[in-house]
């Protein structure tokens, strides 16, 4: 069976958690805190980073969380995620790059370190004018998704996409963390509130972090 | 024809360069820099980011570089560079992910910053704490070179693939900007200079950016 080495605040962990429950496939979480640098991870990702994704049986060890999804989809038939056309498989991505760097970088990055890091090893309060920028940025990510599901039903086209994982594991952790303000974003609200009952997110939902907890409408799915 | 909006010193531009030339793909080059934010490219990518690739007659516009690569490779049959079994394509990717955003956030791009926006914005000098902490993780990347290469005759296994177009690309913006000293990376060099001296690295190589000259060493293709 699949592991899969991962926190639960990690979004690309939670990327591949919703590839894997969408397409039914099997696997065991293993908890794994990048920070500790623990020796055996290391050895298995040179990287040091989370999500790796282990099959002990078949020696199998992968990596990065887009060459994971690309290997999902690649050796599954059921519910392909990376669809169509080959402009649109571009578009699917372009999009999963968009909220695997830039959203992450503006976003959830900032937030992780700030709510979470500097809270577990330095015992430091969160710096407001960083938690600031990152409200206001997750903001124009929010009004770009508000403009992608006013022409489009799911973010990259017609049918829901790897693009759509992305987004939700990223926007999941931002909300947990207290950095999203919905207030003028109804159409990315109801666009994530279909993605929130969906059976492959209700386990996400449901965990969480010690030492930090999500606020009162992060798991609640009419929120 | 393909326009390939870009600046010489891009390293994710670069990839592309070197995938389109390896696959005898025709395109114009487009000077772009982001930084300037110009209205019309950010319409094209709402990111801002080089590379773009688009095609105005059939009105295509792919973004970000990995995204450009995998369109590249699903519509030509020719030199294919994500090759193998799921299991080998997942590695050629792993690598990618690691020049692309661990070397480029260790080494390419600090020396970017301080050498190239310093320089052209700020007219700042760069600052020796930041060039001597890339420099010592150029270290570290290219012993991991060293190391696949004692291995594996290219980075990712028996055949060319996209992961060398990957390491070549940051590797040589790095060694434009004089940050990489190959001193005791033996394997690495060699696997370079085999690189150097392919008709889609030459182009590359006899670019120069205004106002930065790359070492001496840069071009040789027996240095
Ligand atoms: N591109 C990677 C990014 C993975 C990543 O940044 N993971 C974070 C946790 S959310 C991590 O392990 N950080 C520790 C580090 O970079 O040292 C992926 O998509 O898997
Ligand atoms: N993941 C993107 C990264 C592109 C990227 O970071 N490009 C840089 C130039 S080397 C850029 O445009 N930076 C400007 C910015 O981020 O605003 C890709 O692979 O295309």
């Amino acid at each position: 069976m699949w592991q899969l080495y991962q926190f639960p605040l990690c979004p690309f962990s939670r990327k591949v958690r919703l590839m894997l429950s969408e397409k039914g496939i099997a696997y065991e979480l293993w908890r794994e805190n990048p920070w500790e640098m623990r020796e055996a991870f290391m050895h298995m990702n040179p990287a040091g980073r989370t999500p790796v994704l282990h099959d002990p049986e078949r020696a199998i060890t992968l990596i990065d969380s887009r060459a994971i999804c690309e290997y999902i989809e690649e050796t599954t038939d059921r519910v392909p995620l990376i669809i169509g056309t080959a402009s649109a498989r571009a578009e699917i991505r372009r999009l999963v790059a968009l909220f695997d760097e830039n959203f992450f970088a503006d976003v959830t990055g900032p937030l992780l370190n700030e709510k979470m890091k500097k809270r577990i090893f330095l015992k430091q309060p969160p710096e407001s004018r960083v938690l600031r920028d990152a409200m206001r940025l997750a903001h124009e990510h929010l009004y770009y998704i508000d403009y992608l599901v006013d022409h489009r039903p799911w973010l990259a086209g017609p049918t829901m996409s790897m693009a759509d994982l992305a987004a939700a594991a990223q926007i999941s952790v931002a909300d947990y963390l207290g950095g999203l303000d919905w207030n003028g974003h109804d159409q990315a609200r109801a666009w994530y509130s279909v993605f929130k009952s969906r059976p492959s997110f209700r386990p996400l939902l449901a965990e969480r972090m010690e030492v930090i907890q999500p606020p009162i409408h992060y798991a609640d799915v009419n929120a």
